[in-house]
């Protein structure tokens, strides 16, 4: 018989149906045996009696998590058994025949509870957290929110395309994970802190609407709330002023929210906008939190920060840097009025705060070759290091680079707002812990003394755990 | 005024329009001065003449490539000077007012030649290759059939589930990527060949419907036409037979094909299936061409391989191998009649080629304890080996794990053939050369002292060229 799926069963009452699931609680009264299934639709009650005694006896042998098929006829209940906190309880089933499918030892916590167990045993135990209705509700959220902004995009005439992961570093301000190239003896790869360069490289490729989900990686110490791996909307236009790029990513928060949040309100339509010395001056925040009731998770007050500056002086590094990245535009007329002070100008840079985060952040980028090598020198960068760096950046430029700029978003604190959850670790299936751990995988993890000597290199000298391990070939 | 983008011009005869993008080539008849101008959208022919004296000297400065602004009015075209060959071809733009946005060197190749350039510059000045119109195309067909296919699996109630790209290494027989972790002295990551044991812990997670377009990695040697990193299409189902799974992937096939390539013709539907076994006794091969005319590109013959087998004894590992991996469930009938021969087990594994590529292959997963265990036995991996590399998968069976099955397919390869190309770094936006090297990027590259000490390795002693670089702080 084909399976039905849970919420399905309500249209099916009198008929005889198959059920494929989790044993989520199970109950006996007397000789009736009561069992509240789970599959991925939602909870239907099963009930055990012994006119059907094989299935009756094997349901016996039932515990929390078993995974069962169950053939049976869907029964209307009786008024008063109705249970109106489940979308199935105006039906249940009849359990006439029984398989045990899997059995399941006793999970670490609770799947039923709504109290939580600590973190690092839900990390470890991830595939048994994310059974619980929370976190269901948050993967299913989350794929609707990046399918949305897919649609989004894709209706707009942007293209989404993939860049590498294996590339070049980038003068981000992140510390980078590098990756050694065992075809190429001491050199590396290093993963993107952000798909800036190749997108802006697509502008000059001529893409002109250009947008990506995209993977990103910054080799953080434990700072807050942050991932080493985390998700980003990436976006980059051609031939565009910011008002145009802020009205595509106001209209795709607005599409989003009306779409998928309809109980939210967006406190002001348009978004505010405020300058960077305005919000500063006002707030003391170059993120406020502009909700007029700050513990309203269902008011969503979004505020554009703009003209942000282009440098400020780092005491560690004692010299510029730039607030934002160097391939940022500063404000022309700024550049005119001060040339000799840089620290004065003001960058085609804004960022989008929502409820005091931020989520979107961007500009409008270089794309003169003599503006870049300006900036760069701004930054104290040598001529051999630009050359070295940023050479294919600058080189590209002289090929007839549009003017264009871009934004990105992080897409994880945008869930985690929207799903009113405290951290963005509850709204990524498989995350890291703070210090950059997978407990369910137990990664990272020590290597094969022979794929390190592939790869060309060695534990540094200060290393104490240098204990390797070999490993046997299990596949073709 | 706006920008009107080129398709859209031959709408406005009569209206004054601003235009924006590259000269594509320039004519010059006495006096008049021709230019196409090329954006995302097409090919537009503006005419600069004297009457229009500003525009029309500057257009004397026009280089193929340079980025320009032009204002001007649309003109319907004499029916004699009609162009069939661009959809803009019965209008022209009188060019009014010009600006140079940036200027252009004389590109290393011609953009507008169907003559190719060798591969090594193409990949070097990618976003030059890029503005070709092949390469164009092949990109916005590439992001059209990934919005198909992720528009068709949400349709059906999958879930798009990201899993990481920092994780421990799987047994799929590939060389893997290692990333040394910076808070973990002397502990990897690794790069995932596949996101294999995450979508299984997916199904034990009750998802029941998994896909991703996901990254995968494999560090191999130059082996035909492979890339270092690539885009798989994954899926995982549970509670389903080898049936259903090659149903949703066949609908998949065909709906993309109809949509997107109403040309070309699916030479037999529903696909037809041959076992391994008949596929090698009558073609010699797991991937067999069943084209009628090879040669003809828009003949898609699909085809099952059903019944691949288990392990296969691997001469140079002395010992059996998994041909697809571990975690494919070996067929039950074949494990009672040679409980001691397991080399004459088939697997519930399956391939489906297309012209003679194998583009998907799946099975269905162990997903009992005591069969996992069975089969790292006989791959000959000790129960100390076992529990410290897949101990977390084994656990993960025994708290209430489903049947499931799944696929992937090598969407590079689908785009690839689909496209008519001969190769995958033609439909991958910013491809690897065969031995791992992004020619634009300069990618792999030493790395600075600093970066390394902090990753707590040091070069092998056997490595020549350890000359290492420091860098700048850029950026905050």
């Amino acid at each position: 018989m084909e399976r039905t799926i849970v919420e399905e069963v309500i249209k099916k009452v009198g008929q005889k149906v198959k059920v494929c699931g989790w044993v989520h609680t199970r109950r006996d009264h007397g000789k009736i045996i009561f069992i509240d299934l789970r599959d991925r639709s939602g909870l239907l009650q099963v009930v055990f009696a012994p006119n059907f005694a094989p299935a009756h006896e094997l349901a016996n042998s039932l515990r929390s998590e078993y995974v069962v098929a169950i053939e049976g006829t869907v029964n209307a209940r009786p008024e008063k058994m109705i249970n109106e906190k489940i979308p199935t309880g105006k039906v249940e089933l009849v359990g006439e025949a029984l398989e045990i499918l899997n059995e399941a030892k006793t999970p670490p916590f609770e799947i039923d509870s709504p109290q939580d167990a600590g973190e690092e045993i839900r990390l470890k135990y991830r595939y048994l957290d994310l059974r619980r209705q929370r976190m269901k509700n948050n993967t299913i959220m989350r794929h609707k929110i990046i399918k949305a902004v897919r649609d989004y995009f894709d209706h707009l005439g942007f293209l989404e395309i993939e860049t590498p992961v294996l590339t070049k570093g980038t003068p981000e301000g992140a510390r980078e994970f590098i990756v050694p190239a065992r075809l190429w003896p001491g050199k590396f790869y290093v993963l993107p802190q952000s798909p800036q360069q190749f997108k802006q490289l697509l502008m000059v490729a001529g893409m002109e609407k250009y947008f990506q989900i995209a993977r990103c990686f910054r080799d953080e110490d434990t700072r807050g709330d942050r991932q080493a791996e985390f998700t980003q909307i990436d976006v980059e236009m051609s031939f565009v002023s910011q008002e145009e790029i802020w009205q595509v990513v106001e209209a795709l928060m607005i599409e989003v929210v009306e779409k998928l949040y309809p109980q939210k309100i967006i406190s002001q339509k348009p978004f505010p906008r405020l300058t960077y010395a305005e919000a500063m001056a006002k707030y003391q925040s170059d993120k406020p939190d502009l909700r007029k009731d700050k513990k309203n998770a269902d008011e969503l007050a979004f505020c554009w920060v703009i003209d942000m500056p282009m440098f400020k002086y780092s005491a560690a590094e004692k010299k510029a840097v730039a607030v934002h990245h160097p391939f940022t535009m500063p404000n022309l007329e700024d550049m005119a009025k001060s040339p000799d002070e840089p620290l004065k100008w003001r960058a085609y840079g804004y960022d989008l705060a929502l409820n005091g985060s931020e989520i979107w952040g961007g500009s409008i980028r270089i794309h003169r070759r003599d503006i870049q090598q300006k900036v760069f020198e701004i930054l104290g960068v040598k001529q051999e290091e630009i050359e070295r760096r940023f050479g294919h950046m600058l080189e590209a430029f002289s090929y007839g680079a549009p003017p264009h700029g871009g934004i990105a978003a992080g897409l994880d604190r945008i869930v985690s707002i929207l799903q009113d959850e405290p951290n963005i670790r509850e709204v990524i299936v498989f995350p890291k812990t703070g210090d950059n751990r997978d407990l369910m995988m137990a990664a990272p993890n020590i290597i094969g003394k022979k794929t390190m000597k592939e790869a060309h290199i060695e534990l540094a000298s200060d290393v104490e755990n240098n204990e390797t391990v070999e490993e046997t070939a299990t596949a073709d």
